[in-house]
This record gives C-alpha cells, sequence and structure tokens, in this order.
C-alpha cells in the first residue's frame, strides 16, 4: 500500500476556523486564492483584488500539506479529547464481539490486518452518549459547533447573514430532524450533519463484491471519495475479508462510514439466508459498532405481512438487504428478526452513538413501480421504526427511492416527511427513467437535484457502472462530482445563506477570462482545465468554442469599453 | 468523404408505418425485437413472448438497410412530391441572393462544393405556402399526419390510448402553439412537431469555428447525431466556407436545421460589427432559405432600449448573436435593423416556409443573472414579435436560458407562456448552477429536464466541453444522450402517451436478466454492453456489480419460485 496519500487542489490550501464556545477546535476548508480583475478600459488599467474564497472540505487531513498521513497508522484522532473529556464513556478491555476474536486471534490473516488497532471505547453502564441524548438535554456539543461553522463557510468573510446557528444544530438534533453521525470509535472523523435545514450531502458506495478488488484498492477509492467531495461513505463490500478491509478504511476514512451489516452477516453463513439469525446479526452489529462504523442501514422495515405486496411488480425487489429479509420471512413464514428486535438494535447503537439508517428494502426499481403500495406500506412501518429508535436516543434516517418519474417526486418527498415525522430522508437518486444504463448517475442527478431542493438531507450517488458493474476510480470521481452538482442546485434553490458564494466567483472569473480561477472554482478544477487545453486554447480572450469574432464575453468587454468612451 | 455511412443498432430494424389520410406517406421507426421471458418454476419452463417496441427514430434512410446513402448525392427528396402536389409553389430559375451566386461562380470552390444543387422553390407571388397557413385554413397536410403518427409509436400496437391526432396536430399549428419546420428547399427533412403537446425534442449544435474541423467532419457530425437521437440539428458554423459546408448538411440531414444568420453575415465582413447592415442581412436570409435552412434564430428582441440593462449584469451577454447586436446598437446609437426589418424579415421568411427561432439574446450567462430585468424586458419583446411573424403565417418559438438556479426555473417558463402566447419554448438548459464546467451536460439536464415537464417543446442539447471548447464526436454523443434522457424523464412526467414502454420493456428485461435485450432498449446500447463486460461479465443470472449471493433480482426470482411451492 502506498503510505502517503495526497489530496491537493490547484491554488488551494487548507485552512483552519476556531470555535468560539469550544475554541479548541479547528474547522478544515480549503481556500481558492484568486487572481485580481484586470481591467484595462481607455488605455487605463485597474486592478481589482478578489477575494479568496472557501469551499466546504471533506479530504481531511489528506488535503493538509503540513500534514504527513500514514496509512498504516491512520488518520489523527481528532474527536478523541472531547470524548474523553465527557466521562461518559470507557475503553474495554477487548473486543466485546466473538466473531471479532476469532478473526483477531487468527494468524493467517496478520498479513491482511491493519497494525495499530485501539481498543473500542463504550458507554459506560446506564449512561447515555448519543449526540441526540446530548441536544435533548440542552448541551451543545464540541461536534455540533464543528458543524454549525462548517455550514456557515464563507458567510462570516464576505457578511453573509446566516441562521445556522450551534443552538439550531442542537434543536434540529434534538427534534430528530438531523444526524450528527459520531461513532465514539471513529474519532478520526470530522463532524458533519444531515438534516433539511442544511447543506444537502451526499454519499458514496464502495466495496467489493466476491473475489474483486483488494483492500489497498478499496482504501485508495475512499480517499478518493472524499478528495471529490463524498460527505458520508458507505462500506458495501460482500467479499473476502469484510472485517480487515473495514478496520482500514474506518482508520483512514475523515468523513462518517455506513455499512449494511445484514451483508457481512450473509457472507459469515456463505450466503446461506436459511442460516441467518438474530444472534449472528447482533455480533455483527457489535463487532462493527466497535470498529468505529458511524451508522448502519437496516432493512427492518420489510416486514412479513408486506412482502406479498413487491410480487406484484414489475421488478419486484432490488434492494440486496430488502431481498435477503423477504426471502428470509417467505421462506420460514416468520416475521423479520430485524423488526422483532429493534429496540435491542437500538440498545447497541445507543452505547456507540452509531446512528440507524432505516433501510428501503421495497423500494421501486423501475418508474413503473414507483409510489406503490409496497413502497408506502414500508414507509410507514419506518415511520413507526424511528420514533423507537429515537426513544431510545438513537439518531435515525430514513432510506427513500430508487426509480421515481419526476411527477411523483414531491409525494414521495412529502409522504416521507409526514410518515417519518421529519426525519431527514436520505435517497438514492432517484433515477426518473429506467432507459439509460451507463448514464444512471445523469438519469439520477435529475431526480436527486430536485429531491435534495424538496427537503432530502442526503443523497446516495449513482456512477455512470450502476445497473452493469462495479465503478472503477473514475467512475466514482464521475459519480461523485455529479452528486455534488445535484446537491449543490439543491443547496442554490433552497437559498443555504453563502451557497451562491463559488458560482458567482466563478461566473466573475469566467466574464474575466480569468481561465485558471475558472478551473480552480469547479467541482473538477483537473477536467475542466483538460478540456479546454484539448481545445488547443491558450489563456487568452476568448476560446476555440466560439472563436475571437463570436466571443460574447469579448464583445460584452468591447461594449462596455464603447460605453465608457461616450 | 466516406460516401456510404449507415446507422445501425443492434437487434433493431426500420419499419414503416402508413398513414391514413394520405396513403403514401411512411413514418420510420425503429423497431427492436426483444427475447422471449423463459421462466423456469418448480423445474417446469415457461417461455413468454415480449412484443417488439417502437423507438422514435432520427436518423433517416442512415438507418435503412435496404437504402444506400450517397452522401454526395445527398439523402431522397421525400416531400418533394407532397410540396409539388400542392401547386402553390415554383422552381425559380436560378438562385436569387447575390452571395450565393457569387459563390456559385467561383471556380475556386468547385473541389468543396456539393455537386447536386438543385435549384431552390419558392411561393409562387401572392400565395401562402406554411404549413401555419394551411392548419388556419383547416388543411390536414401529409407533414401533419406524419408527425400524428409518429408522436403515438407503440400506442396502436400496443393498444394505448391517445389525443394525439392529425386534427390535434393542425389545431397546434394554427394556433401558433406548436411549430413544423419544414421549409419547402429541405424535402429531405422528415417530418416533426415542436410543441408542449408533444414529445419533448432535442436540439444538437454542431458546426465549426475559424479554422477547425472540416466539411467532412461536419457531416459526420450530422449524421452523428441524428443517430443518437437529435430532433433538428443547428449548424452554428462561424469559419471558413459556412455556404459550402451547410449545402453538404442540408442536402444528407433528414432533421430539420436551423442557423443563426447573423454568424455567417458577420464573417461576410470578417467580424466587423460596424458593417453589418440590413442588406447584408436581407441577402443572407434568402441565401439560406433557398439552401434549405428549416429555421433561423434571429436575435429581433435586442432593442436598443433594453441593452444598458446587461450592463449591471456578472457576466453581461452571453449570446453571440445578442452581443453582436447590442454592440451595434450601442456603437450607432441605432435600433436594431433585426427589430426594425422584422416584418419584412418574416415576408422572406413565409415565402420558404422558413421558421422564426426569436432567439433570447440578454438570456442570463450565470445563477445571478437569472430573471433579471434585461431578460425579461426582451421576453415581452419577443412576445411582441412572435405576433408579428404569426400575422405573416411564419411559424415561431421563443429561445430561452441559459443559467438558472431550480427554484427560478417554474417563474421561467409560466411568464414565457404568458408573455409569448403559447408560442413554443426552445430552451438551453438550463444549467441549476455554475461550478460544472467540462459536466455542464449535467447540470443542464437537470434544469431542462424541470422545464421540459414544466411545458418547454425543444431542450438545446449542452455537451462535457460547454464554456470550454467545442465538442468532439464523443462529446455530441455525451450531448445527445444526456437530453434523451432530460426529454424522455419530460415525457414521462407529462404522461405522453407510450412514452412508459421502452422503460417498462427495459425495466422487464433486467428483471428477466436478458442482458441484450435491456442494453438494446437502452438509449446507448454501445456504452451499456461496454460497461457490462468491463465488469468481466458473461451473461447470466447475477452480474460483478453485486456478485451472485447479494443480486437482489436473483433472490427475487428465489422468493417467487419458494411462493409458488407453498
Amino acid at each position: 500500500m502506498e503510505n502517503n496519500i495526497k489530496v491537493s487542489f490547484p491554488n488551494s490550501k487548507k485552512v483552519y476556523l476556531p470555535g468560539q464556545l469550544y475554541p479548541e477546535i479547528r474547522v478544515g476548508m480549503r481556500q481558492v486564492t484568486l487572481m485580481p480583475t484586470v481591467k484595462v478600459e481607455n488605455g487605463e488599467k485597474t486592478v481589482e483584488k478578489n477575494a479568496p474564497v472557501l469551499v466546504y472540505d471533506t479530504s481531511g487531513p489528506f488535503s493538509d500539506a503540513d500534514m504527513a498521513v500514514d496509512l498504516k497508522k491512520g488518520l489523527p484522532r481528532m474527536r478523541e479529547a472531547w470524548i474523553e473529556k465527557r466521562g461518559d464513556t470507557e475503553i474495554l478491555p477487548e473486543i466485546s464481539s466473538a466473531y471479532g476474536r476469532m478473526r483477531r486471534d487468527d494468524k493467517s490473516l496478520d498479513h491482511l490486518r491493519f497494525e495499530h488497532i485501539a481498543l473500542p471505547r463504550r458507554a459506560k453502564a446506564g449512561r447515555q452518549i448519543s449526540q441526540m441524548y446530548y441536544a435533548k438535554q440542552g448541551i451543545i456539543t464540541p461536534e455540533m459547533e464543528y458543524v454549525a461553522i462548517r455550514e456557515n463557510m464563507n458567510c462570516a468573510e464576505l457578511g453573509i447573514a446566516t441562521d445556522i446557528t450551534p443552538e439550531l444544530v442542537r434543536q434540529e438534533i434534538a427534534a430528530g430532524r438531523a444526524v450528527l453521525p459520531a461513532n465514539i470509535n471513529h474519532p478520526e472523523a470530522e463532524p458533519m450533519i444531515i438534516g433539511r435545514r442544511f447543506l444537502v450531502k451526499i454519499n458514496t458506495n464502495i466495496g467489493n463484491s466476491a473475489t474483486t478488488s483488494s483492500i489497498e484498492e478499496e482504501v485508495e477509492k475512499a480517499v478518493w471519495s472524499c478528495k471529490w467531495g463524498g460527505d458520508t461513505l458507505m462500506d458495501l463490500s460482500t467479499g473476502a475479508n469484510i472485517h480487515e478491509t473495514r478496520e482500514w478504511i474506518v482508520r483512514n476514512c475523515p468523513v462518517p462510514v455506513g455499512t449494511v451489516p445484514i451483508y457481512q452477516a450473509l457472507e459469515k453463513v456463505d450466503g446461506d439466508v436459511d442460516k441467518l439469525d438474530w444472534e449472528l446479526f447482533r455480533d455483527t452489529l457489535i463487532e462493527q459498532c466497535e470498529q468505529g462504523v458511524d451508522y448502519f442501514t437496516i432493512h427492518a422495515g420489510v416486514r412479513l405481512k408486506n412482502v406479498h405486496l413487491a410480487e406484484k411488480r414489475l421488478t419486484k425487489i432490488v434492494s440486496r438487504g430488502g431481498s435477503i429479509m423477504s426471502i428470509w420471512c417467505k421462506k420460514k413464514n416468520k416475521e423479520s428478526f430485524l423488526y422483532e428486535h429493534f429496540d435491542e438494535i437500538c440498545d447497541i447503537l445507543a452505547q456507540y452513538d452509531v446512528a440507524v439508517s432505516l433501510g428501503d428494502g421495497l423500494r421501486p426499481g423501475c418508474t413503473a413501480d414507483a409510489s406503490d403500495e409496497a413502497q408506502y406500506a414500508e414507509l410507514d412501518t419506518l415511520g413507526e421504526l424511528v420514533e423507537r429508535a429515537w426513544a431510545k436516543n438513537v439518531q435515525a434516517f430514513i432510506e427513500g427511492p430508487g426509480h421515481v418519474p419526476m411527477h411523483k417526486i414531491r409525494e414521495n418527498m412529502d409522504r416521507q416527511i409526514k410518515s417519518c415525522h421529519d426525519a431527514p430522508f436520505y435517497t438514492l437518486g432517484p433515477l426518473v427513467t429506467d432507459i439509460a444504463p451507463g448514464y444512471d448517475h445523469i438519469t439520477s442527478a435529475i431526480g436527486a437535484a430536485q429531491i435534495g431542493w424538496f427537503g432530502t438531507a442526503m443523497l446516495c450517488y449513482v456512477t455512470p457502472k450502476e445497473h452493469l458493474a462495479l465503478p472503477n476510480k473514475e467512475d466514482v470521481r464521475v459519480g461523485v462530482v455529479t452528486y455534488k452538482i445535484a446537491a449543490h442546485a439543491a443547496d442554490l434553490a433552497k437559498g443555504h445563506p453563502g451557497a451562491a458564494v463559488r458560482d458567482n466567483a466563478l461566473s466573475k472569473a469566467r466574464y474575466d477570462f480569468r481561465w485558471n480561477d475558472q478551473f480552480n472554482l469547479s467541482l473538477d478544477p483537473e477536467r475542466s482545465k483538460e478540456y479546454f487545453l484539448a481545445g488547443g486554447h491558450t489563456e487568452g480572450e476568448y476560446c476555440t468554442m466560439c472563436g475571437p469574432n463570436f466571443c460574447a464575453a469579448k464583445l460584452s468587454h468591447d461594449m462596455i469599453n464603447c460605453n465608457k468612451k461616450d
């Protein structure tokens, strides 16, 4: 494994903003420095400075030029001191999961193992330790102030009014309207918030299936995803060595990590659904809680009584977790153990502040199946479960579709808000048509931008390979950038404070022919510059797209100039 | 030039549907043949046939395996007999434009010239010949029946109710709510319709700038654009030999061709805006009318009194035609000659049934400038002009933005409908954020899908190279497919009759593991199959995305099977 992955963007440097309630916190952001605007009017040259622009940065220490990251040691454990200070958790003498201990003791895995595994931390007996619990008590944690600063980038610098305060963050978390994923065993993660009042977030999926890809590739993809702007990262590995791969990812991941524990549970029984049971699942949850996974997708909404509703569909069930649980219920003619044991699940999660992402196992897999009885029956169950999670102080959000034609998107959002009592919505797209495999990042970004605007808090990215194959690094990049577009479009439409700063700075650079500033402010500076240069360009007052005589920007400059002469 | 370009798609053949009012018309469509669904349940095998699916086909004779197209001779002149039969036009003894004659007589251009140029056709003195005129008279032309059949694909075959009749087409054209571009000098083009009640159409732009690209490349790009689904094609060439390039394109183009005549006018005066005048422009219009251009973008809405409104903007004027006319007005302190001579322009266009696309010279070039005074002042002028066009029986549509954040898209649509008296809207995107150069096909498809759903009749595509360079063939393909996604998403949301047939057929193929059917029904069969194969797949009941144990579709099949056993 290459030990020293660095993330860098042109004309950018890492800056840190301090807290006020907690002066010790340092919120990392990327600052893009711009060239001045040079105007020559009637032979007179004026030079106007352009303020640097702050960009939301998900790449953590990887983009700090002054910090050397050693993948073998993992990232600095930034939140450890905050957690320690609260005094409500303790370090366990050893890991609690039987499977985890078995893997630990298996010498044949030594060559795969992350070397510097810390002992796990857990709530002290009888103590509540989740961000939701603190919020309900009226406590603003350092994590909450951190995200308030993070959400307000450019506002203080440019005098933009904002209503996003640490107190608002606390209120939203207390009410269940926002989630701050923060497993006490993942102190490397930088706090971020998922909720309707905040910037729309994006999740990226990585992970191997069967025999493809190595640990090294997965860690590299994780950092790559963070470079381009992934706000959270789901490790959906279903192949070999899931346990060891996850350790490497979590230790090196500056964003919250999510998983679908049923995948690993099924791997443990060699894919035999019949052998899945609560004990196995429970041990898997504890194993992953103690490794530091920040949220679990749990398909507890797939109930025996609703499974038949999916059978009339064109594409039946397309969620992996949903299909596993459906066939389990059906074969055994028993209620799902996830539903039956949901309160116990929450008791476990609460001890580590792991959030639950209530999976939509019956999400529509084609536009024809959208908004049907199966989908909405499950949504009602998720609404019941989210209240049960909150009763245990477990942070929760709700997963959503899938494939939805545009005219049904608003209905999906409104219904989720109502059925799930304002819990954050986390959707996969939705894809607004089924006819574009190979381009489903686009098909789904069209739906994602709209549902984000309507109130969805987090968008799960889709890559060009969706429905066809696992994404490679380039697919991950395209998927993330596409979803940054959708999320940012939603932020603009929602009127998030300061969201338009970057657009306006880029547009000004475009008008000024400050080509490099235009590239550097864009979501993908490398790609935009590459396209520009491939056009045979050199920097100047036009480009090969229109040529010198037909450049509207150039003519606009001429117009302003001829104006000045009048 | 390669003489024999062919367009083909796997498992597809060209079929022709006849007219009822006009039995001689043959509406070409692509028919995709599907494999049967094979089910094995409890050891019993059942085979269920899947009906072939008709796909809207813009590739004309190029995709007819039985027809040999010789680019040097041009496409068959399908509509010539219909036009001839009406008896209201005549063939001129020679071309009317002075510039056209000069080019014709220039021997040095012989090697560039299309060989089989026909003499131009024009309305007989005092006769009205536009589709709008016929529609107002209550006449249903073959062109109108042709588009009615084309819009209803799969409806008759599958018994889907439709309200799109030849009479509806006539009514929409008569009312100005739809445009059927049909220059009598472009009889090679297959009739299509642009209007809110119909399928959302997409336009592609090709054309060279300054010294890039050859005639050969432009013709190849034109056919390429038609292959992927471009409904109309704008030739935006601004370089050398525009006249000759255009002849080659029009003669080989099965879809309507649009241009921006001011570009060529400016080339004729070597880019010197001061030298533009009405006479020069008038001759350019006639030159292009007689070559067969089906619609002209004319920026007659840029008026002297409004130009200053754009000067307060962040990116001023970003339309090439808009900036040319603005600087002309400003320098001369005179009203635009396009506005002043608009009635004469319409008199010329009416003689050939050329439609006018009223250009939005003051469209916003960044999200900050969206929906501002400059944009709406121009829109009001376009509303005035469209009524003047209709008074002359000239078909007309209205061009729209540009860059618009999502929350202002609906307002843009509603205002256009009101200000422009229901004339069709034709927008460029809109782009919903400014921060993604290199990905602006996506940024703009997000806006395009929404505005298409709200009522925009045609979407002008944007390629990944927008703002950066001229598109190459791969960019054209990606741009067209992206816009087919946006348009189709809008058709689904509008509930266009039969629009969901292709989605449902593809989704069924997906569930059935009929991989090739899935690819063949997709917008880009080659790309989707390429991605599938790159994943190391072979056809079978799962893919490398999830692997065998985690394939939801496979598990769904198992569930149905275990069901059957109960």
